[in-house]
């Protein structure tokens, strides 16, 4: 089968990945599912593990088939799934999880102590199959079409995982801040809408995108190359500041922006990341600001968040490239020049 | 009366505050406590303030008498007062609050709008009389003595706070680390023991600390300038990390802690300032670690740890001083020289 | 002033209160605000108030004036009351609590030590004045009119405070039941509907209140004198039962409906009364059902109702009367004629 | 192998079971386990079982093996199963769970859509030989006895299961109250002391038990048979009344007590069953009572559990009984003449 995989770390994103042909995989356990397929988001942590950002986190062996943002068609199972059967469109959740562990026991899919994540740790789906496990997989309602939706199985969950801390905070009356309209941050914002009342303040440096976060619910929106976050939140809460914030960039400025507009008690959740944290503990203690890292989310989230999909609460903008055209891809979102989600569709 | 007052920011401690004679408080509100103090204790805030580390973060208008670790005996209420009368000990919680601000409406005490911090933003109790008001001031038990129990109007309750934020996350088999076996960490390692039933690591750079840590219930000490905590911690977990810290120093090296011994989803609380925290947001994403800067406590929980000591499941370690030795304790403190919680005796 | 008063418990509503001619509330103490009433809730528990089902439950001295739903304008504000001026509009959370209580510190009011109940344990708002105090008044953006809003100072804030601790556990993908679509359920279904993206099933057993839930947001209704709702309710959740059951009625039958639809550990709130529950304690260990009783709501849920409404996202529906037809209300309420929710105006 | 077999459900506890010859079971899936049972704990559910009492909650076919409180070595174990060798010293979770459903990734191993319960809807326990699942074995520390430890397969879960939801609203001041001081309350009992610093009332009608419970910890203890329990809270508690209260015993008497004892916004979880609730809505509604039904518990906690006992911080008390004796088990449980915890040991 066709396959695109990284041989080498990389800065240049125009010859990162080779198309090649290599073996269907086999299914080794009772619990394996191949799925052909239909779609595969790609994602700025395509980019980072083509860098080598990830090697100091994760276990990495190289060639791998990148591609963590997956959704298809059930080819095989193994002999025990009962779950799913061939035919059945399914979204992978992005990582393949043991059952057995004990984070795995409290619903921490994320903190598996054997797992294997598509894509990070193990061949991903910018190839024609996918190999994964039962626990990966989710049957997809009539109502949704694989290939559109294939990016929630990253992008959309980790959105959803951050949305859904922040609103367990966040009342009628409160604010909320979206550092980043873009991939992520435009599914995080559809995901606070359906989910609360709080008031969301949208934040980008592109009109466009403050644009689509307007049509998508925001209350307010703020070009933060053009105005003073700062000044402009303090205007809209009398002083108050916002109770949580949701970045999506994770940069050297974006990360600074609790210790500037946060109320007291408020949460920045740290989501995108590439940037630095610099802050004085004693800017943290004064306010009582947390700083919440976040990473994808729990395999019953993904349920939720394909839910909100078939409800229509959540709509996800997507461009399709065939997999031949992924390195332009790469070298395309590394310049911001992706409009919605690009999604690779393989032969 | 006389009181220890502050005339100007300084780095000299041993000159840092002078004794004078001042008027006594009068009462001005319907709700106003005037409170004839038995004990004040000395606080590492206390240096800071003294350093105008706290100028940019409160509003602070000198001349103004230090303080807020206060107890003693009511000696005036105002005209509507009813929680208190004449000759009642109490304890007071260092933030005279307004009752009326949505953060008083949700508990939340820290955050009040139109609160006064004594010996912060107003004058506190390194003097012989402190005014403050009805919301502030928590009858003692016939147990307690009020000169014993001063500190842990500050000190007590902010280890209280945040050892309660972390028991709620801590199950039996889990485990905790306190950094800093000092005047606030030897509390919060009693208040963890006596809330959970997790396994509780003490670290300090000083064995006569360890000492007490051990004797006080911890299940291991480490010395982190002889051991390397990383693989202290790596070996006791089964290379699964700890899953709550506590940071009573606040150091550059203690806030990096986190992304060396934290397990997945773990936090680590922001509680001793003065250092920095400087990470790649990446190091907080990837096993979603939350740094949680955390601030004194609620009236309730000050309410709680009196029913702690109360019942002998939190004991303190003070030394005593006369107010004319007040700036001895502060050069004291300065350089690490004050065995358990000084407590200044007004005249 | 004109005011309607309970001076015997009587079961005969069309001649249970007297209308009659008392002195104006005087100011005591240096917390009161005292309201001229621009609207004043007629509300079920009035009802029950008459008849004398609440003596066992609260201190009650008659003649007493009820009601406890009420908005109005500042007339008249005790000393050291910062808040609120007269000329504010206004409106009033029913508990006037004291702000030193435990209860009270934790956010608590309902539970407040020292509280006066307007209208059921002290005088209420079918009146030309209401005495309340400074932490039971909330300011009124201009966008909202008091006597309109009135009746969510009871009907309105226990129902948001049901939806509220019910949207704590509801994920999208679950299942609500809102029992009885009147005038506390008609505005706990819209405060579900802004708050979570759960499915609502609306029960009632009029058309019409049926009609309205569509209207409101319902995903399905279900007239429950007609249909089988436990059959319902399983096709709809392919067996799994709802996550959430609201009863607005509390009558025997509706008492009994966690046993019959819940799916495993589900709430159901417990919020009209008057029927009994009578189950086997085996009913709640398997599947672990939970009956939480739940009254009224706290002050800072007022003002989060207040946010609902001032950004369009609750509606209420009323019909208006004078003080002199209060008795026609009393009774046509008993017998469900009222559209909408009462507000009695004074002269 | 030999087996202790219902073949009929009865009122007669001394014929119940029928001690007979059966095959031993063969493993028929990839993550099945087999165990060599080194002991069982006989439970009040299995009389309840006996009875047929959860034949309309649960299905159940006879002949069937019963006991469900099992811990005992590995005998076999199924091709994909790593977390257990043959030989290995277990406890068994009394529910073999899928994995697979929504409950199970959420963590709720009770709620499990596609379980298998040893001992009520499987074969269990009483028996030589035990299969069950990886998912439902916990390797044992080297300090503890499977023999010993075998009741907390069930009974001791759900006394923690109960006491943790318990502890999580218990501040130190609190009171909880726990009623029945038999095989779970005993184990509840020494939960709380481990996991919370709240004072704790022990109600039973018998001395003995009330001796165990003061040398386990509780700060009060009440023979209800001879003193007035209500009046007693009340004196305690200064006529607030208890925050939590745990029902092990669940007799239309002991359903009731929540009406009479409890603060403001308590929980009673009802854990034992046999008797009625039966109240008005209105008790419920006012002070917000919750009646919380709580069953066993998941397998994580039963993690926490296995690490309470590892620390010697739960001990259990139980009297060790042949297989052939397991009827005058029965019938001596059914008349509370068990001391501690009766245990079957297999031949
Ligand atoms: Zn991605
Ligand atoms: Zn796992
Ligand atoms: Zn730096
Ligand atoms: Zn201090
Ligand atoms: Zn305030
Ligand atoms: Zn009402
Ligand atoms: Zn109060
Ligand atoms: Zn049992
Ligand atoms: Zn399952
Ligand atoms: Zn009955």
């Amino acid at each position: 089968m066709q396959a695109a995989r990284l041989h080498e770390y990389t800065e240049e994103m125009s010859e990162a990945l080779t198309v090649e042909e290599i073996d269907r995989p086999e299914l080794e356990r009772s619990d394996h599912v191949l799925v052909e397929v239909a779609g595969a988001g790609w994602c700025q942590t395509d980019n980072h593990v083509i860098e080598g950002m990830w090697t100091e986190y994760v276990p990495q062996e190289l060639p791998m088939t990148l591609g963590h943002e997956n959704a298809g068609v059930v080819a095989e199972v193994g002999e025990e799934v009962t779950l799913v059967e061939e035919g059945d469109p399914v979204i992978c959740h992005p990582v393949q999880t043991c059952g057995i562990c004990r984070p795995c026991r409290l619903g921490e899919d994320m903190y598996c102590e054997n797992s294997a994540f598509n894509g990070l740790t193990t061949d991903g789906g910018f190839a024609e199959y996918l190999q994964t496990n039962e626990r990966a997989v989710i049957p997809l309602p009539d109502s949704v079409d694989p290939t559109e939706i294939a990016p929630h199985a990253d992008a959309g969950i980790t959105a959803y995982h951050a949305a859904k801390k922040a609103v367990r905070e966040l009342n009628p009356g409160d604010t909320a801040v979206v550092v980043g309209i873009g991939g992520l941050g435009h599914i995080g914002l559809q995901c606070l809408e359906a989910m609360s009342a709080a008031d969301v303040v949208a934040v980008d440096i592109k009109d466009e995108a403050l644009e689509l976060a307007e049509r998508l619910g925001a209350t307010h929106t703020v070009n933060s190359s053009e105005e003073d976050l700062a000044q402009v939140v303090d205007d809209l809460t009398d002083g108050g500041g916002v109770q949580q914030i949701l970045d999506f960039v994770g940069s050297d400025e974006t990360a600074g922006y609790g210790t500037e507009i946060a109320a007291a008690g408020a949460d920045q959740h740290v989501i995108g990341y590439g940037g630095h944290i610099h802050e004085p503990c004693q800017a943290l203690v004064d306010g009582e600001l947390s700083l919440k890292g976040t990473l994808v989310g729990r395999y019953a989230e993904l349920q939720e968040l394909v839910a909100l999909v078939d409800r229509d609460l959540v709509e996800l903008h997507t461009s399709r490239y065939d997999l031949g055209e992924i390195n332009d891809v790469a070298e395309a979102l590394e310049h911001g020049e992706i409009e919605g989600r690009a999604v690779i569709l393989p032969p």
